[in-house]
């Protein structure tokens, strides 16, 4: 399957690396690849640089935000939450209509210091999902996957044997049976992946950020996930 | 040990009955005492009215709430949170004063429909613990229990064997041990109790109740918690 992966920071990655292991067409959607490709500083979220990474990924293809979300039959966004929407409108609607669209994305402001709190405006009774979905009414927007870190998105058995909560959200029933046998491929057993229900449902699980983070603070790593007991 | 139970609703009902049962002298404080009693109507959370629940909790003591908070060498929040703030008012800085109040309220925001929101001033980059220490600053506030349904409050091994996790958060590491002594005889064992930090960190406590309701939404029912896998 031909997927789109826009944005290049380690969530991207990890779903780029996983996405090919399992024999699909990846391109990663950038701003501006021959500065992407050139750089070789860390990025400033501390990543290693995108040229390193990318030479142990060579069958993964670099585009323009635009180019990877032409080429996709499926696009995903990993972008900054803060700048998701803008990336997306580079995108191109047209490229991106009648699509599926996975968001990882969680609307981080991290003008307060650490740990960051969420962006006023994209919270509480709003979130990233919806806001996407409203800027893009002919994508499906699936939220998923953005209430981990990214090593168990794609590798959940790393922990708790795979026994942890993935959660799930959009309007779209029958994109949201799409993503999941996706995220049945990643590893996710039904029985871990909870559907909440339509998109303003991305609310909630963009409001698992503040505990992830305080708890990631104390734990010290991100290899952690939540688990519902019943 | 003498506590105030500063409201009258199913927490605090929750509460005092557990704490009778561990031999505690406990007041409940309420806004007016003779209108609480003379009620036979459910409250405004659809809970049955306290004069029916207090004819099977005789040895609970009702007084007005800067009554109780006078009366409790510990005093525990479990008012409505869009309430909280005023309650405690008028409850009596000088009632509360050094004293340690373990804050299980809510900042939640019934005005935009169901599932509620957060409180928009309360959550975020402010909460309601943290509201509430501000305002008392004599006060050592602990934020605990507030991301469960009350029947776990008490009784932690109602599932999973109790494995499952309660957040504590509060500035005085003084004030959040007794508390955590508290939270033993109630069930929780100390590594399901997971310090957060200052009261700061009430912020992300309070956060996890949007996906707690959506949560219990799905699985139509309160008996569930989360539990950190790792």
């Amino acid at each position: 399957m031909k997927i789109a992966i826009i944005g290049t920071g380690s969530v991207g990655r990890a779903i780029a690396s996983k996405l090919v292991e399992l024999d699909n067409d990846v391109m990663m959607g950038t701003r501006n690849v021959t500065e992407k490709l050139a750089s070789t500083a860390k990025d400033y979220m501390g990543n290693p640089p995108f040229s390193d990474w990318i030479k142990s990924n060579l069958k993964v293809k670099l585009g323009t935000f635009a180019e990877a979300a032409a080429f996709g039959e499926l696009v995903i966004n990993a972008t900054n939450g803060a700048n998701s929407v803008t990336a997306l409108i580079l995108s191109g609607a047209k490229n991106l209509a009648g699509k599926i669209l996975i968001d990882i994305a969680n609307p981080l402001d991290f003008s307060n210091g650490i740990p960051p709190s969420l962006i006023t405006t994209l919270s509480n009774t709003n979130s990233l999902g919806e806001e996407i979905q409203k800027t893009f009414p002919d994508v499906m927007v699936v939220k998923t996957l953005n209430t981990m870190w990214n090593g168990l998105m794609v590798n959940p058995d790393l922990i708790g044997k795979g026994d942890h909560i993935n959660f799930i959200s959009g309007n779209s029933t029958q994109a949201k049976s799409k993503v999941q046998k996706l995220l049945n491929q990643f590893g996710w057993k039904n029985e871990n992946i909870m559907d909440l229900g339509d998109i303003t449902a991305a609310r909630a699980a963009e409001s698992v950020l503040p505990i992830w983070l305080r708890v990631m603070g104390i734990t010290k790593g991100g290899a952690f996930n939540f688990k519902i007991v019943r």
